[in-house]
C-alpha cells in the first residue's frame, strides 16, 4: 500500500478545528453521517476520490468513512489543498496524498495514489480519477497517465475498471466529458452526475462560486469592486453567480460574453451588457472566465486591455485564459502580491493574472462556503450509497440522482435553516394534475 | 358563418395606432411576417385562437393572416380585451368575438365562435379552445360547453377534433393540463407547448409578468412599493419575476410561499424570505398569487390579514384567491377605485381585491410589454408553421419546438436590440465536446 | 370673490372615494388633522395654494381647512389636476380653480384666482403663487403676470405681499429660486423650504418620484424596462430615485449625466455609468430629465438619438427638454398613444415625447403615492402652523423647519407602519457627546 | 529622538511591492505627490500621525514626506498594522512605531512616540494623537496618558499643544469628539474634519467600509452570506454601506437597528427591515455594529442569540460589542479559526466574536481598498497643506475643507477613472441661479 503524503502532519490540530467549523455549518451532511454511523451502508467499500482537499471535503470524507468505506483522497487541483486539513484527515485514518502547490507530476502521482486502491467507487471533481482509469483501460497514454503509473504501478486496468460499481462527478465540466464518453461508447462504468442535482448546480455553482470567486479576487488584489467595469465570460450557472455578485458589489458595468444566444439574451434581460470579448477587452477592469472552454481570453484580447487590467479564472481547468501565450510574449513578469503576477506586455501595458489562471476561489481563497458544500456533498454521499443500493442495476451511462433524493436534501436544508414552507392541500394536488376542472 | 362581435367598431383608428406601436417593438415577429408574406406557409388554413385580445396579439394575428391563414379570434380572459384593438382587427379582416368585461356566458360564446370555424389549427392561451373541443369530442358537458354550443351549434365534434393538425399552448397552466390529458390518453391531436420554449418562459413569464403585474397593481392602487411587505405565492418563473421586481421597487420584505422544497430553497438563497401562507398572511401588505393552483389564499388567510391588505392574482385562472368565500363572508363591499374592491370582513378589517382576482396585469394594465410578446408570439407563429410542415408526422402528444427555432428567435432578438455576441472557435467547439483533451 | 371653476362637479362622488383612499394611506397627516380639529391653529387664516390638484393634495387642503383656514387652490401644473378630486374639494367648501389640460393663460388665471384671496400664507409647489406675487409687488411684467391679473385684478400688491406672514415651498426648483431672491435682497416675506426637511426630500424626491416617474412612462408607453438602455439626466435626489428604480426594473445600462463632479462620482461608485449627454444620446432607449435646469436635452442631442427613442421629463418645469426646438424642426408629428407624441426628425428617425415634456409622473400617472406625500404634506401643514406660531419672529428669509418637527414626523410614520426602533441608553447618550471617554 | 520600532525590518522588500500596488490604484494622491515634489509645501514641518499602518497610509505618508515633512507614524488600532508596510516605511526614512498585535500599553507608547516629535501638525484617524495631547495639556491623567508618557517623556505640553498649527481627523467618531471639545471650549488648535469632505465620507465610509467589512467577515469565517439573516447596528454612512452590500451578497433578511427616526425611516424605504436590537438578537445570523457608540450589543442581547451567531464590529472603537461582559460571563472560549473566537454562553449556546470586537475590516482583512483611500488621503494631504497655507487665520475650531478642494478631488478621480461628464452651459448656469425666468 502506498503511504499517505501531506505537507506537515503537525498541522493536524489546526485542521481539526477547521473541520469542526465546517461541520457546524453542514447540518444536512452531518445528519447523513449520523445515519451512516448506524447503518454502515458503505461497509467494506474502497473509494478513490479526487476532490479539493478542503475542510468541507473533510466532512464528506469522514462521513464516507463513518459509513464504512476506506477512502483514498487525491486533490483535484494542484493549488487547492488546505495543508492543515490534509494533516487532520491522515490522523483520522484517511489515506491522503495532497499538498498545496503540487507540480503537474506530483498531481498525477496523487491520482495514481487514489487509483492504487483498486476502488469500488470513484468520486470525482473534474473527472481525473475516472478519466485516468479510462485512459489506462483504453490504452491511451499521455503525460498524466505516465505520472499516475509512477505511483499506481502496472495492474490489470481493464479488469479493474470494468468491475467498478460506479463513479460520481461534481462539476459541469466533468459531466460534459463523461457524456461525451458515453456518446462515443467509451464509458466503462456508470457515473452519477452529482452536478445535475438541483440541490447541487442551482446552489453551489451559483451562490457558492458567485461569492467565493469574488472572495478570491478581493483577497488577492484588495481592489474595490464598486465603480469597476467587470467582464464575465460565460453565463452558465457559475457565470450567473459571478455576474450577480459583481452587480451586488457595486460594479459600474457588468459585461457578459456568451456564445449561446438564449443565454446571451437572458443576460441582457437580467440587466447585464453583452458584447464579444474582443470589444469587452478594451473596456474591462477585471475579467473572470467561467465557460468550461479553452482560450476564451487570448493574447490578442490581452493586448487590447487597459493598463492595470486584472484576469482571473473560475472555471474548472486552467485553460480559459491563454496563460501559455502570455508567458511566451510578456517582456517580463513579477509577483507583486501573493497570487498576483504582473506581466509587462510588448505594448508597454501591464496586466495582472491571479493564481496562474487556476480556479481563483480555491487558489486565492478557501473555495465554496460550507453551507453550499453541505448540499453538494450530501449529493456525493447519497450518490455513493445509491450506487451500492443499485448494484447490478446500473449500466455504463451517466445518471442523475432521483428527484426524491434531491428534494429530501432541500427539505433537510430548509429545516436546518429554520425555514418552514407550505405543502399542497389534497384539493390543490388534485387540481394541479387534472384537466377537467373548469376555469 | 357567425359574424364578428366587438364593442365599438369606431375605435378601429385608435386601435390601429396601438397595433402600429406594438409592431415597432416586435421586430422578430415582424421579420417573420415579412417572410410569411413572401412564402404564404399558412395558405388556406383556418385557425381558431383564444388569446388575450391586445395590441401584441393583433400583431401575431395579422402575421398569421399575412401567412395565408383565416383567423377566428376569441379572448382568453373576460377582462383582458382592448376594445380598440378588437375593432381594428375586424377592419383588417380578422373574425373577432371579444370585448372587455364579458360575463361567463359571453366568454364561452366566444370560444364557441372560434370553434365554429372548424379549424385546422388551434392557438391557445390557457387552453380554452382546445379544451372545449376535447370536452365536446369526449362528450363531457358542463356550463362552459353549453355556452360554447350556443354559438358553435351541433357538429361532428369527434370528427372535427380528430382531423385538427395541431394546437399550440402559451401558458404553464395550459401545458400542465395538456400533459395530464396526454398521460390519461385523452389527447386527440398534437399540441406544441409554446410555453416550453426558452425564448418564451424564460422571458415572458419572468420579465414580462414581473413588470406588468406591478404595473397593474400600481395603476389600480397608486400605492408605494418601497417600504412595503410583499407576499408572493409561488416561485415558478412568474413568481420569480414578481418577487425580483418587488425587491427592485424597494419592498422592505419580500416573502415567498412555496410547496416545492427546491424552489423554496432557491428563494431563500436568492435573498427572499420563505414561510407558510398562514404566517405570511399576518405580516403582508400586498399579496400576489402566481401558482397555477386553487385556493392558495383562503378565507382563513384573509381573516388573519392586516387592515388595508391588498390582494391580486397573476396566475392564469381566477381560482388562486378564494373570491367565492370572500364574497359570501364579507359584511359589505364597494368599489373604491377602478379595479379595486373593498371588502369589510366580519372581524371589522378591510381588505382590497384587485380585478376580481383575475390576471392583474391584463385586467388593470395592458398585459405584457410588446418586447417580450415579440418572442412569445414568434414562437406561436413558428409553431403554427411547424405543425403544417410536419403534417402527418406528429402524433397526439405534447411537443416542444426544436432548439434551433428557439435559438434562432434569440439570435434575431439580440440583433434587433443591437447586441452582438461571441461564437465558438473551431478549437473551442472541439474542446467542449471531447473527453480526451488533457487538463 | 371669484368663484370656483372645475371641469365637472358631478365627478365629486368619485373624487371623494379617491380622497378616502388617500386618507387611509396618509396616517401622519390624518393624525395632524385630528389635532387641528381640536386646536384650530389656522383659525381665520386665508391660504393661497398652488399645488398639484391630486387626491393627496386634497387630504392636505382638507386638513388645513379642518385647522380653521380658508383655502384657495390653484394647480401647479397645467396637466396634473385630477378632475374628480377638484370637484370633490369644491363640495367640501374649498375654493378651487383647476382642471386637467389648462392652457398657459388658464393656468395663470388660476394663479390669479389664488392671489385674489389676499392670503395670509402662501403654499407653493414650484413657487408660482409667491413668485407671481413678488413680480406684481416688484413691478415685473411678463405674460404670466398679465394672465394672473386677468383674474386677480388690480390691488395694492406691495402692501398685500408685505403683510403676508409666510409662505412654504415644496420643490428643489422652487427653493433654489427663493434662495436666489433672498440673495438678491428681493424676498418680501419668509419662506419655509419644506423641501429641505429630511422627511420630505429624502423620501418624496427619491422614493416617490423614483416610482411614479416609471409608472408614468410605463402607463404611457407600455414598454419593457428590462434590457433597455436608460439615460437619467441629473443625479440629485430625484435622479437618484429614477436611476435606482431603472436598475430595479432590470435596465441593461443605466447612464447618468451630471455637471457636478461629486455627484457624478457618487453615481459611478453606486454602480451607474456616467457620460456627457452628447455621448449618452447615441445609445439611450429612454431619456428622463431630472435636473431643474434648462435645455438639458437639445435638438442636437435628439438628432443623435436612435430611431424609436423615448423622452420624458420629471423635473418641475417643462424646460429640460427643448420641446420648442423639436416642434420647430420636426417634419411631422402625431399622437400615437395617449401622452405619447411621435416626432419625425429631419434625419428620418422618429422619437417619442411623453406628456409634452411636462412632469411625467403627474401628467401620465397619478403623481407620488399617498404614502410619501403623507410626510411631505405633513411638513406643509406643520409649516403653515409654524408660520403662525412664529408670527413676528420670522424675517424675509428662507427657513428650514426645526429638526424636532422633522423627527416627529418620522417617528409618527414609523409607528404608523408598525416599525419599532431603538433609543439611546443614558450611557450611550453620554458617550456619544463626550470626548474624555477612552478608547 | 526615539527610534523607529517595527516587527521585522526584513519585510521591507515585500512591503515596498505592496506600496507600489497601492500607488498604482491611488492616482489622485499620486498627482498630489507630483506637485508636492515640485512645490515642497510642507518643507520643514513635523507631522505626528496616528493612522492604520497600511499600504494606503504608506502612500499618504510618502506623499507628505515628498512635500518636505518629517513624519512620525503611530498606528490607530492595535491590530491594523501591516508589518511589511511598516518595515518598508522605515527604509523610506519615515519614523514608525507600529506592529500588528500591540497590547494596550504598547499602543499608547506608540502614541507617545508620535507626540515626542513635538509636531507642527497632527494627523488622526480616531483622534488619539490630538486627544492625548489635549489630555496632557489639560492635565487629565488616565492609563492611556501614562503609557504615552513612558515614551514621550515630560515636556511643556501646554506650550507644545498651543503652538500646533492644526490637526486633521479622518473618522466620524473622531470628529464627533472634537466638536464636543469645541463646544466645551477645550479645543486648543484648529482641526480639519477630513471626514466631512464629500469625497471622504460619501465614498470611504459607504463603499470602502461596505466592501471591506464583508471582506473581513468572509476571510475570518468563510461563511456564505446568501440566505443569511444579517443585523446591522447603525444606519449612518458606514451602516448603509454594510447593509447595501449584505443585500448585494444575497442575504435573506437585512435588519437595521437605529436610534434616529429619520435614519430608521430611510432604512425602511430603502428596503431594509428595522427593529430594536432586542428583537433582532433573536433572529440574526451575523451582527455588525457601526454606530460609533458604546454597548450596542449587550450581554442580554447575546443571551438571546441563536446558537452559532457571529458578531463583528466595524465602528472605530472596540466598545460597540460588550466584550468585557462576554469575557466575564462566558463559560469557556477558544480560537476556532484565526480571528474567530468561540464563546460558550451560560445558556449552552455558542457565539463567535471576530477580531475581539475591533474594526473587522482592518483586523481580519486589509482595510479599505486603495481606490477609496485615494480620495480620503488626498483630503488628508491637502488638509495638511491647507493648514499651512492658512497659518494664522485658523482658530481652535473644527473646519471643513473648502468645497473647491472637495470638487477638485472628485474631478481628478473621475478623470483617472476615464469618466467624462457634462458642464453647465452659460444659459444653464444663469437659469439655475435666477428667479425671474418664467415657467
Amino acid at each position: 500500500m502506498v503511504e499517505s503524503k501531506v505537507k506537515d502532519k503537525s498541522l493536524a490540530a489546526k485542521g481539526k478545528l477547521q473541520i469542526e467549523w465546517a461541520e457546524s455549518h453542514m447540518p444536512v451532511l452531518m445528519a447523513i453521517r449520523e445515519r451512516f454511523i448506524r447503518e454502515k451502508p458503505l461497509k467494506g467499500i474502497r473509494i478513490a476520490a479526487s476532490l479539493h482537499v478542503t475542510k468541507e471535503t473533510a466532512v464528506l470524507v469522514k462521513t464516507l468513512a463513518a459509513g464504512g468505506a476506506e477512502v483514498y483522497l487525491a486533490p483535484s487541483n494542484p493549488l487547492s489543498t488546505q495543508d492543515d486539513v490534509a494533516a487532520a484527515l491522515v490522523e483520522e485514518g484517511i489515506h491522503v496524498y495532497a499538498w498545496k502547490g503540487m507540480n503537474n507530476r506530483e498531481y498525477y502521482n496523487a491520482i495514481g495514489f487514489a487509483i492504487s486502491s483498486e476502488p469500488d467507487i470513484t468520486l470525482d471533481d473534474g473527472g481525473d480519477v475516472a478519466g485516468t482509469l479510462h485512459k489506462l483501460a483504453l490504452g491511451i497514454t499521455d503525460e498524466s497517465v505516465k505520472y499516475a503509473l509512477e505511483v499506481a504501478g502496472n495492474r490489470d486496468y481493464v479488469g479493474l475498471t470494468r468491475k467498478i460499481l460506479g463513479g460520481t462527478e461534481e462539476t459541469t465540466t466533468g459531466v460534459i466529458r463523461f457524456r461525451a464518453m458515453e456518446k462515443d461508447g467509451k464509458l466503462m462504468y456508470p457515473i452519477i452526475a452529482v452536478n445535475d442535482s438541483y440541490t447541487k448546480y442551482l446552489f453551489d455553482n451559483r451562490y457558492g462560486t458567485g461569492q467565493s470567486t469574488w472572495d478570491g479576487i478581493i483577497r488577492a488584489t484588495n481592489l474595490l469592486i464598486a465603480g469597476k467595469v467587470i467582464v464575465v465570460a460565460g453565463y452558465g450557472w457559475v457565470g450567473r453567480g459571478v455576474a450577480m455578485r459583481a452587480k451586488g458589489l457595486g460594479a459600474r458595468r457588468v459585461i457578459v460574453t456568451e456564445v449561446n444566444p438564449i443565454r446571451a439574451l437572458e443576460a441582457v434581460f437580467e440587466g447585464f451588457e453583452v458584447m464579444p470579448m474582443s470589444e469587452a477587452a478594451e473596456v474591462g477592469d477585471i475579467f473572470i472566465t467561467a465557460t468550461g472552454d479553452i482560450r476564451v481570453i487570448t493574447l490578442n484580447h490581452m493586448l487590447k486591455m487597459k493598463d492595470g487590467a486584472v484576469l482571473a479564472n473560475t472555471g474548472h481547468f486552467n485553460v480559459e485564459i491563454d496563460v501559455e501565450a502570455l508567458e511566451k510574449n510578456a517582456k517580463s513578469k513579477r509577483e507583486i502580491r501573493p497570487y498576483v503576477v504582473e506581466y509587462l506586455l510588448p505594448n508597454g501595458r501591464k496586466i495582472y493574472l491571479i493564481a496562474e489562471g487556476r480556479l481563483v476561489n480555491l487558489s486565492a481563497a478557501e473555495g465554496h462556503p460550507s453551507e453550499v458544500m453541505d448540499m453538494s456533498f450530501s449529493n456525493q454521499a447519497l450518490a455513493a450509497e445509491y450506487i451500492l443500493r443499485n448494484k447490478g442495476k446500473l449500466t455504463p451511462r451517466v445518471y442523475r440522482l432521483p428527484q426524491e433524493i434531491d428534494e429530501e436534501i432541500a427539505r433537510l436544508k430548509l429545516t436546518a435553516m429554520g425555514v418552514r414552507f407550505d405543502s399542497l392541500t389534497e384539493e390543490q394536488a388534485k387540481y394541479i394534475s387534472s384537466w377537467e376542472t373548469g376555469t
